[in-house]
Formats: C-alpha cells, sequence, structure tokens
C-alpha cells in the first residue's frame, strides 16, 4: 500500500459512505443530465477505492469481495450509475487475474494502484461487431463497434475484445487513449443513465500480443469462468443498493407525514397499512441481504481455491448468486415501485426525482432475463447440474 | 346536434382512434418535455368530442357513459395526460349537471357545444388555501392558490372553488379569461407530464352569484355524490388504457425478437417464459376490462335515477367502481413493469421512452390511497356500510 | 315439461338453492366418509335438474348454458363433491349432442327426463387400458379398466369408452346396469371425496353398434370439440363456487369477533387488516365472476351456432374459458388459504371441517396443468393461433 | 453428561435424522388417526434428545440453540406434530430458566436428564378459565379448564399456569401424575393432529408455593421475556421444516414423471414451467434458512447475555423473529400449497396424505395472527419502537 493511501485513516466502507454524502447532493440532477459524471469519478480516483481489489503486493489493497461489495452497495444507495462503472472497474481487475497470469498483468495493477487509474468496459461479447485480424507475429488490428460499453468514457484502461477469423473471442487491455479507439456518447436510456454504456469504435486498432489475455484466456477453466459471476453479483449488490435507497427515502419521507383522513389515526407512521407495507419491504430486504452475503461467502471460497476450483464447486457459487439475484431483483422492483403507495402524489414531483430508483432497477435487472435464472436454478434442483459457464451464467 | 357535428360521419371511437393514431406520433416526445399540449388540445377541440357528454337539446353528442369512458381509454392508450384532461373536462360538464339546474348551465353548455370549449380544472377540495368573500349580494371574491389543477392552462372554461369565513366550499364555473386569474405553469413531474396539473392563481378575481354552484351544490344528495365516483372511474379507465397500450407495444415488439440463447425455441413468441408472461397480461387487462364494465353499467343506472338515486343505490356504484380501481391499479402497475422483462435490455433506450407507461400510471394511482379502497370494500362486505359520499370515495 | 316437472313452481335457481341448504347440513360429515352420496344423489334425481340440459323435445328443462352453470355453481358453494358429478351429468349430456345425432340420442333423452336418469362418466382418453373389439357387424367387447371415473357408482347411464386396434377412441352409452360393468370403488383422496372418481371395470361388455357415438364423433369437427371447453368450464363454476362458499363461512365467522388484542379496533369486522384481505377476497371474487359470465355467453353463442362454429370462433371460445379458469384457480386457491387467516386457529377444528374448501379445489384445480392454460393464451396473444382442440383444450 | 448419553456416538443432528427416518414410515398414517403418538413419543424419550437443552451441569446435553433448532426442523420435515412437541419440551425447559432461579429447578433437570423426562403445556395465558386459590402460606389449589395444552397427555411434567384474584398469572411445574390433572382428549383438528394440543382440567389440584416460578417470574424482565420469542422460533422452524419435508417429497415425485402432453420437453424435470416453479421454491426456501439462521444467531446472544440483557436488545431479537416468521410462514404456504401444481392430479390420492403438509402450516401459522408481526416491524421500522413483550411477541 502507498503511503498516499486513504486506506490508512478510513476503512473502505467508510470511504465509501464520504463518497456516498457527495454523490447524494446532485444525484436527482445528475440522473437528468445523463452523461459522464466526470467530476464524481474523479472523486472515486481521489479515494484510492480503485486499488481496492488489487493485491497489496502491487501496491492494492487487497480487499476481500465483502468490502469490495459492500462499498459498490454503498454507493449504490445514492446512485447507481456510479455504483455500477466502479463495480465494473473491480470486475475488470479480476477479470485480468481469471483471464492471464501476474507476469503479464503485473505492471497494469501497479500503474492502477499508484495512479488511481480508472478501467473501463468494450467487451460485450454478445455485439460480434469488432473483429479481430492478426497482423504480425505479436499484433492484432482490433477494428468495428461495440454496444453496452458501461465506464467506457473516461476511462484510463480499456477491456476490449474481437473476434477472429475463426470466431474465437481475443480480450485485449490497453490504455483508453490507444490510437483509433473512440467512444459515440450514445448512451441515453431511461435508467443508469450516467453509466456512459453506449457504443464504441475500434477504428484499425493495434492491440499487441502481450496485451491480449490468452493464459488461461475466458471461461477456460472453472475458476476463470468466474467472472460472469463475479458481474452477476455486482448486479445483486446494485439491486439491493438501489432498493435500500428507495427504502430509506420513504422512511425519511414518511416520517413527518400525516395520516390519510379516513385512517384510524393521525401520524402516518402508526397507520395499519403504511406499517405493514413498511414490514413488506424490510422482510425482503433483509432476504436480499443475507442472500447476498451468502453469495459473497461462496464466491470469496471459491476465489481462494483458484484454479483447483472444480466444475462442481463452481457450479455452487453460481447457484448461490443466481439465488441472490432473483430476490434481489424481484425485491428492488418491489420496493421502488410501491415506496410511492406510501409517500402518495407529492412525492411525483421531477424535483425529487424519486423515480430514478425504479428506472435504474428496471433497467439494469434487464442485463439478462431473469426467467433463465429461473431455469438454472430450478434444473439444478431437478437434476443436480449446474449451469453451463458462460457470459450470462 | 349542430351541421358540423364530426358524428356525422365517423363514431365518437372512431374519432377518438383517429385522435390517438396522432397522439401516438408525438407522444414520446412530448411527455420528455412536459409543458401544456396546445397543438393536440386543439385536436381534441376539432374533433368534436368536447360535446359528447352534453345533452341534445343544447346541442351535443348526448353520449352515454360508456361512449364517453371508451373515448378516454382510447387515448390514454397512447397519451394518458391529454386522456386525463380529455377525461376531466366531461368530469366538469358533469359536475355542473350534478350540482347545479339546466336554467343556469344551459347556456354554458350551449356555448361549449357550438365553439367546442374546452374545460379545466381548479376544485382541489384539499388545499383551502383559496378563499370566497361575499361582497354584495350577487358577487364573490376568489382569491388565493389553487395546486393540481389539471388542465387548467389553454382552458376555456374553469371549475373553481374557494371556502367562505363559515369553512363552505363554493364552486363556480368561469371563462379561463376572467381577470385576475393565472396560472403557474409549475406542472413538472415523473408521470402524466402533460396534464398542466400546477398551481393556478386567483389575483381577488370577481364570481357572481348566478356563476356559482348552489342548487343542489357539491354532494349535498346521492345523486350529486356521483361526482366523485365519476372522477374514479375516469382513473379506472386511464389505467386501463395506459396498460394496454404498453401491452400492445410489448407484443409488437416481441414479435420480430430471437428467444433468449438459452431457450428451447428459436423465436420470443415460442418462449414459453414469454408466452406465460404474456397470458398473466392478458388474464389481468380482460378482467379488469369487465370489472371496468361493470362498474359503467353500474354509473349509468344511478346516473339515470337521478335525483332518486338512494344512498344504498349510490353506495353499490361506489363499491363496484372501487373494485374497478384496485384491479386497475394493480394490474396496470404490473403490466407497465413487466413488459420490459419480457422485452429486454434493448427496449429501455430513451428514444422510446417505454417507462412513461410505468410513471404515467404509477403518478395517477397515487391521486388518493388505494388502501383505502381495500378498507372501504372490506368495510361493505363485512357490515353492510357503504363509503360515505366525499370528494375520494 | 312433463307435468311433474318441477320448473312449473320454481326456478332451475331456486331447486338448486333448496338442494344446497339441505347438502350443507351433511357437507362437512360426508366430506370425512367419503364414498357415494346416495341420498343426496337421490334429492338431485328428484329435484328434477337432471333434465335441465335436455331439449324440451324430449321432455327437459331446456335451459341455457348460464342457467345450467348457476345451478353447478350453486351447489359447488357448499358440496363441491355433489356439484362436480351433478355438473357431469350435463356434460355427458352434451357430450351425447356434440358427438351424436337427434335420431340416435333420442330415446336416451326422453327417458333421462321422464325417469331423471342420473349419466355417469367412464370416459377418460388418457386411460387406455380398456380395449374395443369388434366382435360382429352390430357389436363390440370394452374390455379393461378406466381411472378417473366420476360420478360412475349409482349411475344409470354411462359414457364409456374404449381403444380398438387402430388406436382409435370409440364412445359409446349404456345403461350402468349392463353386464359385466362394475366399479372398484378404490376413490379415497384428499378432495373431491364424493364423486367416485375411482376405476371401473369393464369385463367383456357387449356394446351395441347403435350405442357407439360415430356421427359426427369425439372432437370431430370445431362444434363437437366444445365438449373439452364444456368441461373446463365446469371447473371453472367448481372453483368459484368453492370460493364463494369459503368467503362466505370466513364473513360469518368474523361477524361476531373480537379482534386481535393489538388491534386499533374493538371488534373484528373494523380492524383494517381483516378488511383489507376481505377486500382482496371480494376484488378477486367479482373479477372470477365477470370472467366466468363472459365465457359463458361465448359458449352460450358457439352452442347455439352448432355444426356452423368455425375453428377460429371455437378457439376464441378456448381462449374465454382458459381466462377465466386461470382467474379461477388462482383465486380459489387465494381465498380458500387466506380465510384462515382472518378466522385464527379456532376455525381449524375438525369439526367445522373447513379445510375441505381448500383440499376439493387444490384436488380439482389438478385434472390438467394451469401452466399450459397460460401458455395457451400466450401463443394465442403472440401469434393469433388458437390452442388445438384435444380432451383438455 | 451421563454415562448413557447418547450424544456420545452420533451428535444430536444425526440423532434426529434416525428418528425423523423412523417417524416417515408412518406420519402419514398417524397424522388421520390424531390421537397421542405414545410409540413415537418413547422412542424420542429414548434417543436422549429430551436432554439436549439442559446444562451440563445437570447432566444434560448442554447444546446451543442452533443444535436445538436444528433438531426440531429435522423433525418438523417429516412430522410436524411430533416437532411441535418436542419443540415445545424443550420451550418449557427454557422457561424454567427464564422465569426461576437455579436453585429451584436444578432437581427437575436433573431428574429430566436422567430419567428422559417429557414436558408438556397446559400454559395458554389467554385462556383464564383455570383459578389459583392461595390456601395456606406454602400451597395453592389450581381449579378449571384450559384450552390448547400442546404435549400434556402421555408428559411426565407439566408447566401450568392459574390466575389468582388479583388477576395475576402464577405459573407452576408439577409432575403430570399430580392428583386432580387430566386431559379431555379432544384435540381433533385439521392439522396438528398428534400435538395433543386439546383441553386440560386441573380439579382442585394442589400445587405448592415451591412449584411455581416466582423468582424472577414471568415476562418480569427483558431476559425472561425471551420466553415468547423462543416460542416463535420454534414455530419458524416448524414451518420450515414442513416446507422442506414438501419441497423433498415434491422433488422426488417429479423426477420419475413425464411431463405434460403439450410440453417441448419429454421429462418433467426439463420441462420449463416446472423448473420454475421448483426454483420460486427454492429461492424462498434458500430465503427462510437465512433468517432463521439469523435470528437464532441473534436469540442465542440474548440468551448468553442473561439478566445483562436490555429492553432495546431483546427487542432486536424480537425483530429478527417477527421477520423469519413472516418469511416462513408465506413461504410455508406458497411451497405446500403449489406442490401439488408440479405433481399433478395422482398426487392427491389418500394414501399419500400429502395434503397434511398444508394443512400442518396451515393450522400452526394461525398460532397468532401473522398480521401483527408485520405491523410490529412497520412500527419498529418507521418509529424505532420495539415491539412490547407479551406472550405473542
Amino acid at each position: 500500500m502507498n503511503a498516499q493511501s486513504p486506506f490508512l485513516n478510513a476503512s473502505p466502507i467508510q470511504i465509501a459512505q464520504h463518497l456516498a454524502q457527495q454523490f447524494a447532493q446532485t444525484a436527482a440532477e445528475r440522473d437528468k443530465i445523463g452523461g459522464n459524471p466526470k467530476h464524481e469519478r474523479d472523486l472515486i480516483r481521489q479515494s484510492g477505492l480503485l486499488g481496492l481489489s488489487i493485491p497489496v503486493q502491487y501496491g492494492g489493497g487487497d480487499a476481500d469481495w465483502k468490502t469490495i461489495f459492500q462499498t459498490i452497495q454503498t454507493l449504490a444507495q445514492v446512485d447507481s450509475s456510479l455504483a455500477h462503472v466502479y463495480g465494473f472497474h473491480h470486475l475488470l481487475i479480476a477479470t485480468v487475474q481469471l483471464f492471464a497470469q501476474p507476469a503479464q498483468y503485473a505492471k497494469w495493477f501497479k500503474q492502477t494502484a499508484q495512479e488511481n487509474l480508472f478501467w473501463g468496459n468494450t467487451l460485450n461479447p454478445l455485439d460480434k461487431r469488432t473483429t479481430a485480424t492478426k497482423i504480425s507475429d505479436t499484433a492484432y488490428i482490433f477494428h468495428g463497434d461495440k454496444s453496452f460499453c458501461s465506464g467506457s468514457i473516461d476511462s484510463d484502461m480499456l477491456l476490449c475484445s474481437g473476434y477472429n477469423e475463426a470466431g474465437k473471442l481475443l480480450i485485449g487491455v490497453i490504455p483508453t487513449e490507444r490510437e483509433g479507439v473512440s467512444f459515440l456518447g450514445d448512451w441515453n436510456n431511461m435508467g443508469q443513465r450516467q453509466t456512459d454504456s453506449g457504443t464504441s469504435h475500434f477504428e484499425q486498432v493495434k492491440i499487441h500480443q502481450n496485451e491480449l489475455l490468452l493464459d488461461p484466456g475466458p471461461l477456460s477453466t472453472p475458476y476463470s469462468s468466474l467472472r460472469p459471476l463475479l458481474a452477476q453479483l455486482i448486479f445483486v449488490h446494485l439491486f439491493l443498493g438501489v432498493a435500500e435507497g428507495a427504502f430509506e427515502m420513504a422512511k425519511q419521507t414518511i416520517q413527518s407525514q400525516k395520516a390519510w383522513s379516513k385512517s384510524l389515526t393521525e401520524q402516518a407512521v402508526q397507520d395499519p397499512f403504511t406499517q405493514k407495507h413498511f414490514a413488506e419491504f424490510y422482510v425482503q430486504l433483509e432476504s436480499v441481504r443475507l442472500l447476498a452475503n451468502k453469495a459473497v461467502d461462496s464466491l470469496q471460497t471459491a476465489w481462494d481455491r483458484g484454479e483447483n476450483l472444480t466444475t462442481e464447486q463452481r457450479g455452487e457459487v453460481s447457484i448461490a448468486i443466481a439465488t441472490a439475484k432473483i430476490a434481489a431483483t424481484q425485491t428492488s422492483l418491489f420496493v421502488t415501485q410501491n415506496v410511492f403507495q406510501v409517500m402518495g402524489a407529492r412525492a411525483t414531483t421531477a424535483q425529487l426525482n424519486l423515480d430514478r430508483f425504479w428506472r435504474n432497477v428496471r433497467t439494469q435487472t434487464l442485463h439478462d432475463p431473469i426467467d433463465y435464472k429461473y431455469q438454472e436454478i430450478g434444473e439444478w434442483v431437478l437434476t443436480g447440474k449446474v449451469p453451463d459457464p458462460s457470459f450470462y451464467s
């Protein structure tokens, strides 16, 4: 850990809470504007949290996954766009660890920890428009577009991908400033509006052989196949954080309200219907918190096993995370929709912009269809078959 | 019916469908802008539908309630803001019929039918800031603010209200251009964004005795107490229309999609999970359509009874409408939230602005708390007591 | 209508209500005993209701389907076993009308109307153990077992079936006393305990050519394919009736109860949570009533079209009935389970036997999987394809 | 631990599993019969598990609460009646620890551990028919009836209660064979049929002063008020165990079934709808398991604090248990009802008696209304007020 480490004086959670307090001031407004939250991204850089997942030998925070997910969840309570790109930064760091060897990534990690580099994503394996062409023994040309490139704009490092002639997916790591890389800035969606999840364009971008993650490469072993599970578990903490944020906001709103004129009580907090709604929210949130914790523990154990991880053990992590994801999806949609029921019509003013909680989880929960998480769990319950690794399971 | 009546060549439903087609072109865009949809309001004026609820002896369409609600529902399928202000126009016409006598309102109705006047609302009885002060035997001064004045801007006639010193609510009808009337244009909420439901200001506005609705006056008899039930039934048709619009949009979206890669089928329309979701939507929508129909029939029967309507009969209409409202509320929230589940992530693009369906019903369903509709029905089931008339039941 | 017709002095509904009052006295006790409700079956015979669906030219009540279904629903409110076998009696009468010609069935109908014959079912097309072997130009031997033969014991006439060597299903009508017919009396299930839905055994039973329903035969035309839809619609009215019975019982129970000690109110009927539960029950029941009504109207129209009925028209009836069945299934399970929530622990005494409501619908709703009703509706919504006729759709 | 301790060779969980295997053989049959499961109660006695909760200094198993609850849950998976009376035995042991001092209860505990005494319950504080009259400085007469006396028949020791003239509840411990004690054997309810939860009669029963639990007495301190929380947490494990039992049974049933004829797959375990149902069951069960675990940990911490436990700390345990109880209630009803959906009609045969899972949880979940658990949690969320201790919270 370097001398300026922010972790000397405050825990990562405290740092995340401090960031969250700052982000909360402007989250409603920034959601309306969309685009790139440059100022807030720089605050994340300055916080030192970008090094949290980097092993200590490279100057990082060497945090366990529980801590990393908690920082994501904390940010998501107030701003799920920033939580997303921050979470994905750590996902990309982990991707390199899972798909490559220390000899290759040591310098990237040192630089990231030292200079607080922010990693961005141009990986989307479903979008096959970017091609990878070998031009020499040591170099490739990546060319074409990729959609859903969260956190790409204002990033320092990029995880990128292209399909070669044989249809194989090649994944590389480059500085974002590499010649030929550009971003269309075309992300303008109903939720997660400051994630810059738009299109990247690679114009004849040269990528060196030693920038490609080939050993062991993507999803090549049970261990390397933890990558999509990490992504899914980040989503779980996004959903949970957003739901907690909406819950807290509704609680504070209601605490000074009168009950409806026909209520048996004077104050909203004493109204039986209102109390039952909040209890429903609470029971669901508490369930998701515990399911998420269990999934994190399961993931950490698998992570610690490294390449010794078996297919079956990886499958069990997959089930734990799918379980948490189903509950987090249902709960976050339920809570963000129904907090309005307890707050009433005045909560709909655009100034408060409280629909952003729902818009954010409704958008992010569509990353891949939840029906197929049910399908995976049901198949496993009935036949014992664990889900086949893919970029979505 | 006057010679230029649009009803000579097309049914009201057809006219509403024609308007809906036009509104659909710009609904997504206008939702983002908010503000007053002047152009579309003028199209409604020109359509002749503003006279639909006016008795034939005053030159109106003399339509039954079923027809009127169908036109509201048709507009709501594509634009629930315009459906709202259009529906409230007919509510205000009906309010005059319920709270006053033909001798008083004949001229207003004739003029409305002949000149396609658009009525707006500045009534909100919960907001007591506007005072009514008698200044002579024949005149009052209304002074102060009112919130939630849907359809006020760009209206031709206004229903307005003020509380006198004794705390009695006085309701009047004036031309919107009456001196002293102004609107703050401060409606900027997460849904129903083109309803102009902002604040009106009455600056020492003079209102004549013969503009006040005093015979029989507001909620003074079971018959006059049909007014809030009409408002609730307009909401039911708004919710239903929006849900139908979202359902139709999702259906069209899915029809050309591939199923998810793990599906047993090639096409989305053959995917079992997708089919079950649509069936759930359909069963709920069908239920709401039938409950709404029953409520409309019940309301029409009560309307036709006029001042012979008993408290008990009015109570039964109230229960039928509350029943439909509960189902319409739950269904519209369910459908507008879950259509995204079947459409997937690409449906979240701001260009399509498909979250407006959810934002519109989430906003409008908060008009008054649905918990107390359950309460009313439950009490009636268990004790036989019908809800006491109020501006919300 | 014959001179002793019970329909001279009372409507079919009134007769059904009178029967229901009698059955209600012993329903809880008879559910425990199971077996054949001979006494009650004779009361149904004496009521004249068995002739209700028989055309007037054969001496029957010539009732429309709405009336017939209402009598089924009325009986189901207190005793869904008797409602089932009574409903199936009419289904079997209709089966003959749909699968055969008047010249063949005239004598059966006359005799049924005159002597109040009770028809029973040994048709189950899924159970292929009964074989049909042609032994001459005019006779067949049916031999083997059939399961799920509701209403077979104590019946006067039987609809029976067997598969011939070519795998074709032959359906016949015989007097139950035909030599070789016996019943194992082995129905002992958790619900619908007095339906005698056990196994029949045909020991070399001779069936004459003119007892077989060959013109047009089973499911051979859209019109004849109304048969399974009638069966499904009978189920809808069973589920609805049971749910209404449970609702009414819970309502009466609660009306004299104190609220829980922590309630804001003294009496249970004033408790907000209790009121909301009953409102939820009511809204769901009301939806099912309307969906069932619509399905009945749709079925009646199709019935009246006779052999002019098109595949598409038949498909629309199928969708209306599937829609009602989904809602009736969910609602009847919801209501019969949750009425206990409002009644409390003392409602669990075996003396009251109130779990029979749930056991009856839980059993009967499993006739065929409701998931595939969703599937049918979803496919129709998305592709326009109506369900293919089968004995289950 | 005495020399013959069964815990020398097997863990308590293993012993419970062994008992469960034996009980499973006859559970369906015994449910039908009802009454007292003398043979199985003796097997519990012989297993040594009755001493599990007794501190080691009195010769008991000195188990932590996690272990005790796991044994309850294990039994509940196959027989929730035996799990109930077994769980209540430990509740009654704990009651003595909470309401009295070691000097008083040492001999009871030693004897219980040594002779495997089974404790029964005649405490019901809501039933005030049993009076307690002081007849000397050292003796009282208890006289009258008590309802809901679970586990009373065939017990060796009884916890009993009576109200004195001042309306104070006195709780005592006596040998069941004490003169004047009798049981009506009138428990015949739809579920929990072998819990003997019927009426006890005390005919002038003499109770000595030193048999009364007066120091500190019932619910007199936060610590002693843990008693009702223990009872509630036993219920949670009953509900969870029953739901797990139903889930396991459905899983095994489905594994050899063909899918419905319209399914896209051959085998039921591959059917998408079936898979989704099982995933729904699994996600809910997993949530309840984690919520129950958290509640147990919370309870254990509070138990270990002893009389140092504060009102606030006790309140937090109360919330954790109420949370688990809500989820366990909803889940156990959901699972036991819907397993039938996946198993189909043949699962309704009385021979299998699979409705007992639903009947058991439907009965036991009515112990006290779940609505007021929501109320308690909602009030705590909104106001911070923890539930007031009572025999139900």
